[in-house]
């Protein structure tokens, strides 16, 4: 089955990133045989969505070369890029039930060498706790705001700050929450302008998002 | 069809409201029988949804009784309850296109004698518009709050006050917020504790809840 | 990852409230820290969704601490507060399968103070049994009423007593009324006016709704 | 475009019922072609959702062999089926905003010789004016029960009475309810026991299943 | 907990059923107690979704009184009813997939006295099964057609014979098929007149409902 | 605004389709601006979703040069493929009121060169309808089957014949049948094996998989 | 009914946006009080979703001071932002029936002075259109891609260009495409990285979100 | 309960398949049934969804007779239909994880003796990777589409080849994306013209419709 396999090797030149593998639903023997295609070619690798399990049972060559991170299950394979200076990013959370989420986006960001703010448990129904940290939000020019249920964060934060906000609605929740479409829904619909979306729990992504923003901007 | 229509006389005895006749979808020929029974025994009648059309085609001897606004597409067919002191309730919207929900709230609340504060346009993108007014919103016991879209405006009032919060999610919107599903889950999943909800744009549902509540406070 | 929580301390204070942990979906490690913090500060707190194993797997020093109660999988870390005289509040469930749910705002009524009035399986499809207890509950102002499926218990209730009344739609069921979809829909769209809803097995938010409203009577 | 219409008229042999013609979105010419074969087999037609003005602008020579009701959007072309005797079928609305639906139902049981009981307007959130009809209810051996909204009439009748119910939800009312899918999952989910549903504003499907079981019991 | 239960020991006297227990998310102690309850006053009953593994740690005293049937997981706790003459409820499968529901029909029937005939795998992507049963099908007054997927079944014995026919769409498939949405919305909408449709895979229900019709003609 | 209209001319050279124009939703001046660049060229034109109005509109230089059917919504510019042979593609419906579908793809056929056979009105509820011409539909290996509601007759049809089966479903119908998603997931789970489906209402798009059919054997 | 408006008048010191009025839903007179409002304070505004109607049915001193365009149905009422040099953004669409809406994200950069450049109707089916251009789009930092149906566009444009992408789904199309939500998903999980998504016709939001990157970059 | 199984033994001479076995839900014991009257006749059956798991619970002596593959889990129960030389169809993937699906196209195809030409990973997020294999999937008269997520493949091939095109939609991914509902209706409102869809993860349905096909070219 290793023809299924294709790492996209021109990715970088032509967007600015490596491949990044997402692990959920691929066999152990499936991610160590792409392991082996990238260190025959000396590649570097982002893994994402690892789970604990699946990390575990990865040869033990393999594992030794992973710099695995639990709550946002996600492996740097091979060294990742250089830190460039100081957050020009700040990923915030309405909840600590949040943070697999955003730490996915945290880590992201780090692999592709781009410090960040980590603001955890600011959501609008304690109001105070965010307004205590606006002013630091409004220093950077990219914000990811990631939050379950009502996720009224996003839209607060865009009636605050004027830098670039990142929405990553995430899977929280019960009844009608649940799987995070209540989250979704919320966000799209803001009427603070200019929020952009990502899909639910969809950390990476936001990242992603977030790094084009900075090679725009210079910074990355 | 005369025997089609059951005015429930006994409902006031039982559980405090006068019947209210939901004028959507009824036939003018239709409403103006139902004002005729009210008539002849002497009811007063609280008319919903009736649209200015509906409104203009009822026969003058019933439309020179109602005390009709249309905003709100409310009429009063008959004499209100007397109005008992001052606002218990405040009625709250986020957007100018949610007044002809709350102001239908406003008026089901006069119809049965409780004057109400409207605070319209205080959405929570513009957080300062709403803060302006909370130690208003404080004082009294019941908060009707009226908002479409992603509706973070209940959930940011009910992480602020210690009222009784009564949310009301409107069809206002385009795209995910159309038909105002995505304001009611929002509502429903809050992280602000017990915020309770109404069905989308039923600003008469919501002042009938806080009239119950009234009731149990002893000022209605 | 200690940064990851911030208890609301001021919470009590503005909305009088304390913070309640939702166990569900945290792992043990994080419930045990915010225990410990909520130690340091000699913090009584309202578990909620904690299952049986998440409490079975607790360290000993909390888990003595903690009042546990399996069916809600509800417990109260410290002492709850002091119990204010007689029930003030029914709890309403149509079937035995809506206990978990209905004893989960038991418990937070309880945990707050407020004793209340516990009534099961008196759904419609059997209405004398409805009918032979009501009134008793017309004799309390706040009502909870919890049910699944096609939820009819609200609306027969709504249109038989005056008091306040707080709907919880249950997921119990399948088919249709799987997630309790169908009996959310039904009790937002019942006739019975003034009819307040919760999201889908929120025993929890019930009980911090009917504590706002007990807190405007003055009885809590 | 003649050849687009089969009557299937050896229909009534095998299954006991005429065809009958369902006008909405049939434009007037078609209907009118549809009448015209009718008319040379000397066949007898039932027309469902044949719109005011749909009836207004056929030719006058069809009009004219037509017994039209408004209310319910029926004709009769021809003659209907001799009436066989006393009231078999309880149709029971819950609230007047329904009859366009239960009239159907009674239409289509009349043209085929069955004559109901109409029994409108006892919706439970006033329960007594069910209760005050429920002896009658109980004395036919089909009830076709027609309610919108929270839908919980059938659950309750479904528990009182032991004939067959057959649930026809509505689409009367807005937000959650609009459309008929809360009132349709309300009554798929009922707890009572054996009750039957059919699709939104059906009603003439109602009174076709109506009936199949009068000629099972051989009343029809 | 006990005062959780409450058997509705008036049910059979007024709608003619038993009560039956729903023992799917039951504990097994739970419905060990509803058993010493029933015992207690001699009561038979039909217990439905007992999973094989629930009836297994059932308490031996109890075990040794249920006649257990494991593909429809339902159970007779004592006698069941005598059995009246000959089938008089066809009881017809689309597939093998769907014997575990039509199973649950047809023990439920059983239960009640009534023998059914039972017809399995009988879709009609492959007609002429179907075609080869159709005069043995009927000779019956009620059918209960128990399909999945596109649920086309019921449609087409709906077109080819006069029978009461009650749909019992079911969760089997994959896709949009999965859960059984499909095959509801198929039967809803299907074009026989008078066919009648019950919750998903709800087997139970179907047999009851086929019950109220045979004691509308005088068979049970 | 010219600028915003790019005829794909390569397109029929790729992949053997001129380009048709979707014409719902367009201007009548924006459609009159297309036929003008496609007159410069001399290129044909098909047209679809063009309604009545649209096409009384348009001015009558152009609406000259079309062939314009009503029912289908479909207009020829200039002169379709010459016609090749007998019909080798049967176009199936359910009821007459698919045939504003079905007659979409016999002209979009037509358009390129393709007759085909037209068989309406044989949905399943009536089956000797549909048996009565299977021999005929066995003989052309391409079948576009267009049904609405249950849509059971590609489910029928794919078991009775080998040939290709194109399902269409269609948007007739109210209730859990409006908008045509009960069709389109009745057709796709349906136990038929290798029924292939198109969009709700594609009659367009089911004659260019015919098409394409038509082309890998050879004969178009 | 004037204290139902409350122009944000900071929000432009606060986040650098003008307030602009969303016209839809509101009354002319509404509309014509808040340019009232406007222009006593000399405050421009951005008019959005303003009907052709609406346009027309304003005051001749209100009408007269408003550059209006109607494909996108914005209006500038008062002088727009001066525009700064040359185009930093890209508007590109996948079908001419989606320009109504790339037309309001050019017309909202417009006002704010940020010139962008328009390339329309190279969706992928046609793929050779969009890559045709795709070096002109590789050369700005922000690109705003407009598509509905399957929404590829911005798909297939986020692997080959390294800027920011803003994708908006489009309500173009029927069946399953139809309001966008086809479109609005495939965007979301689309699997190239860092792609940000707007609610469906979002035009005017997309342009404010390029905005925000303009100003982070240090082009507006 | 061996009567629940009817094989379909004239389905091969009516429509060219035999008969295949969806072994997904079944029990090993009826699995196990089935081969039993299989090889009592000796026909060789495909088994579908056979999961690694039952296929080792097998008795022996079926298990030896079973060519298994476990990555599309499927099974060829004795001869498979002999090769009929080369390859006439091509199955692509978009990704590495649409394989499992994809292989059951594949393994369906060679069970009936079609060779087919495997492409995987060419999904449009990396476009040069699809379009260096352009030219190879031209040649081929059918192609099979599996993608998930967005899946832009088919539509982007539909615009650059003439073959037939089965798209199959995946449900790879999370959020919007998860159990492919975003891929199934992408693909069903695609803009390339003449894309035939099936049901989600159907790779068996796909192969079937390609030898549908297949025969009617003549080459199967």
């Amino acid at each position: 089955m290793d023809n299924d396999i294709k790492l996209d090797l021109q990715r970088a030149a032509r967007i600015g990133f490596d491949e990044a593998i997402f692990c959920s639903g691929k066999t152990v023997a499936h991610i160590a045989r792409i392991l082996d295609q990238a260190q025959e070619r000396s590649l570097p690798l982002l893994l994402t969505r690892l789970h604990q399990t699946q990390f575990t049972e990865l040869p033990e060559h393999h594992r030794s070369r992973i710099d695995y991170e639990s709550v946002s299950r996600t492996g740097f394979f091979g060294s990742p890029h250089p830190s460039r200076g100081e957050a020009r990013v700040a990923v915030v959370t309405a909840g600590t039930s949040d943070v697999s989420v955003s730490r996915e986006a945290v880590r992201t960001l780090r692999y592709y060498g781009a410090p960040s703010l980590e603001i955890n448990d600011v959501g609008v129904a304690g109001l105070w706790r965010l307004l205590d940290r606006v002013e630091e939000i409004r220093r950077v020019p990219v914000i990811i705001a990631v939050a379950g249920m009502d996720a009224a964060l996003p839209t607060v934060l865009g009636g605050l700050v004027p830098g670039v906000i990142i929405g990553v609605p995430t899977s929280v929740g019960y009844g009608v929450a649940a799987e995070g479409h209540s989250a979704l829904h919320s966000m799209l619909s803001s009427c603070a302008p200019g929020l952009t979306v990502m899909n639910i729990d969809n950390g990476y992504g936001a990242a992603c998002a977030a790094l084009r923003v900075l090679r725009a901007i210079g910074s990355a």
